[in-house]
């Protein structure tokens, strides 16, 4: 069997070792960052092409959905932060003891800081009413715009740029700063640039807010909560 | 300035340019597969690598919503196909003349020809009531399930695995065929295995039943609407 995988893949899937090693090394030491972004800017030119990377994720019906606003102005990073403190003011208060005080040492999004923030966006009234395999799952349209949002995430990690997804904002307010029209959906709020480090493992992990579950934890076979398949 | 991008980039993304290679490739080569699996069987070992791709997304808080339902049996298959048709009959109707006759003509899934079909869920309960982040968007828990949905397609095409994305079911009527519990949502239903062939673009694209958008056209600066930044 294993003989028959090997000629498989090596006839179709056409990935060297050592180009699979770049694919798995962007999966596992992709971060989370927030409090690690450089200054130095990011080139239009590497920029583009993690646009172009997040593009080419699949979409439902091939409706491309998504949309990408590029925050560079330190007065529109300002509002952002603002609307950001706002919000998280209120969040912290729904932890309790220590929790609560772990929460307010976390530093949570590197709005100032990264030369690049982005607001990526859903469409769902894009390429028309009727969207091929969206017909009984409506938000299959927002599912497509977070792969597009993966896609550029691990790009960027083999660049050497840190993102930050930023999800503590009240959206309407992010929509009326960004002037996104009315049925758009601000997906998700990223923050880009060249970092100090990538840190070894996921900074919620290392500070013990929560613990990476064991995998075998998460696998099911045939029907939710069946164990014993193989 | 390229000196100081080079320089940081050896420093700190430790990609090799053929590391890069792989990345970009999966990224680009990555299909949405329906009409090309073939029965060779998927390795258990090969399975669990990409499920702990998946598992290495980014996740809200690190709350980790998602599980994986493996299906290997043809029994459930069968119940998921006839599903799958049923939403589809449904679906053909909405498109009108040429649309609804290429409609009828694309294949759009590979539920009983692939071995390995997977369903993976989001549990919105999971880590307790109170999620670090997701106080204001509560979807963020999905679009963490979909990030890990990503990390798996682009693993799978490093391998020479194809993934199809099925989105033509009644949700309800999914959850009652696979059990799943009332409260966790069954965000992507994935038809997986080897394939004859991986398309030059996507089928959509090349079926003509849609373009690929220029990517300026998806690009603005500061403020949706605004073409003039750069």
């Amino acid at each position: 069997m294993t003989a028959i995988h090997g000629r498989k893949q090596s006839a179709l899937s056409e990935f060297s070792r050592t180009e699979k090693r770049g694919l798995y090394k962007a999966i596992y030491k992709r971060r989370d960052v927030r409090g690690h972004f450089l200054p130095d800017p990011v080139s239009d030119r590497l920029l583009r092409k993690l646009l172009d990377s997040a593009h080419h994720a699949g979409s439902v019906g091939f409706m491309q959905p998504w949309s990408f606003i590029v925050i560079r102005s330190p007065d529109v990073k300002r509002q952002v932060k603002d609307s950001f403190e706002h919000a998280n003011a209120a969040a912290a208060k729904v932890f309790e003891d220590e929790k609560r005080e772990l929460y307010s040492k976390l530093k949570l999004e590197g709005i100032l800081e990264a030369p690049i923030n982005l607001c990526v966006t859903c469409d769902p009234s894009r390429n028309g009413p009727h969207v091929l395999g969206r017909n009984t799952i409506r938000e299959t349209d927002v599912y497509s715009t977070c792969c597009a949002v993966q896609n550029l995430w691990l790009a960027a990690r083999g660049e050497g740029i840190g993102v930050g997804w930023v999800s503590i904002f009240e959206p309407a307010q992010l929509k009326r700063l960004l002037q996104i029209p009315e049925h758009v959906i601000p997906v998700a709020y990223l923050c880009l640039g060249y970092v100090r480090e990538f840190l070894p493992r996921p900074e919620l992990e290392i500070a013990g807010w929560l613990p990476r579950i064991p995998l075998e934890d998460l696998i099911f076979f045939e029907h939710w909560g069946e164990k014993n398949g193989k």
